[in-house]
C-alpha cells in the first residue's frame, strides 16, 4: 500500500491499492455530507501523447493495426511511459512510428486528469517534419503513413474508424461550423501565417 | 483469481486480477504479430444511466454538490450498480434524485465499453414525467432541480460545469449545427409530434 502524492487530483491520505501494468487503483475514505465516510476509488492511467505532425501542408495519418484492436486510424500517439517528460515521450513516439522528426514542437493543449479515470492526453503539434530513418515499430504494431490536408482532418469527425479522446472530436466538429474556431486551429497546427 | 467471461468484450482467457468499490482490472495474454506474448490489462467500470427526463416542454437539470466535486450540473444519472436491468437503474434513479416517474421510457442510445476503459453509458428519455413524492438523497449528494428549453440544453454544450460524456458533447453540438440531427434529437427526446 503506497501513499500519494505522487498522482495529483488525488487527496494526501489516497492510498494505492493495486498497481497493474498500465493501471493503478487509488482509494481513499471520503467523508461525505452527513459526516459518515465512505471509500472512494478512482483509476490512474500513464498518460498519454497525442502529434499533429505536419509535412508541408499536410498531416501525418497513421492507419494501424494492433493485436486487440484492427485496422483504425489515429494521430502519431502513444503512452508516456518512459518518462514524465511529455515532450520527450511525444518525440520519441514521431520517431519510432513514422521516422519523422521535428525542430519546432508545441504543446497545444492538456485533456482529461479529471473524474474518475485520471487520464492525461497531451497533444502536440510536430510542425515541418522530415524523414530521418526508417520506422522503428514494436511487435504490437503495423502502422502505414498517410499524408492529409487540414480538410481531411475535420472530415475525420465522421469516421467511425478514426480512434481519438472524444474532447478532440468535439474541436474538429467546433473548428467544421465556427471560422475563428477554424483559423485557430489551423494556426495552432501550421502556425501563425 | 475469477476468470472470465461475465465482461462482454474480453478475451475469453481473461482473469479478473483486482475488484474494487467500483473497478475491476482485467488482464491476459496477448499473442503479438511476431508471436512473442505480453500481458494486456483493461478497466471493467459498473455501467451508467443517463435520464433526459422531460416536464411538459422542458428537460430536468441537476445543479449538484458531491464531497469530491462541488457545484456541477449534469442530466439525472448515476452508477447503476444495483442490478443489470438498466431500465430498472435509470427509474430508480430518476426517483430517488428528483422524486418524479414517468409512464413512457425510451432507451436513445448505449455509448463505452470499447477501449482500454469498459464503461458503458446508457442514455434513456423519460417522457412527461410526473412528481410523486419528495427526493430520497444519499449521504453524497445535494441535487437541486431545474427546467429548462431544449435549447438550453444545445447550449450546454459550451458550459464548463456541466459534467456529462464528451460524446454527448459531439451530439449536442452536432444539433447545433445540423437542423436533421437537431430535429432527430428533439424527436428521441420528446417523441414525434
Amino acid at each position: 500500500m503506497t501513499t500519494n502524492p505522487i498522482r495529483t487530483g488525488l487527496p494526501p491520505h489516497a492510498r494505492q491499492v493495486f498497481k497493474g501494468e498500465i493501471f493503478e487503483v487509488w482509494q481513499w475514505k471520503q467523508e461525505m455530507f452527513d459526516g459518515t465516510t465512505e471509500i472512494f476509488e478512482r483509476i490512474w492511467r500513464y498518460p498519454s501523447v497525442e502529434v499533429i505532425a505536419t509535412v508541408g501542408d499536410k498531416i501525418m495519418l497513421e492507419e494501424q493495426d494492433q493485436p486487440d484492436h484492427p485496422n483504425f486510424l489515429s494521430l502519431v500517439s502513444g503512452r508516456a511511459d518512459r518518462s514524465q517528460d511529455m515532450l520527450a515521450e511525444a518525440q520519441r513516439e514521431l520517431l519510432e512510428e513514422t521516422g519523422y522528426r521535428s525542430d519546432d514542437w508545441h504543446l497545444l493543449w492538456k485533456e482529461g486528469g479529471e473524474g474518475k479515470v485520471m487520464h492525461e492526453v497531451h497533444y502536440f503539434a510536430a510542425r515541418d517534419c522530415e524523414k530521418v530513418r526508417e520506422q522503428q515499430l514494436d511487435a504490437g504494431e503495423r502502422i502505414t503513413l498517410k499524408l492529409i490536408t487540414f480538410d481531411d482532418m475535420l472530415a475525420l469527425a465522421d469516421e467511425p474508424r478514426f480512434w481519438t479522446s472524444p474532447r478532440f472530436i468535439n474541436r474538429l466538429l467546433r473548428a467544421r461550423t465556427d471560422s475563428a474556431a477554424r483559423d485557430e486551429l489551423h494556426a495552432m497546427i501550421f502556425g501563425e501565417k
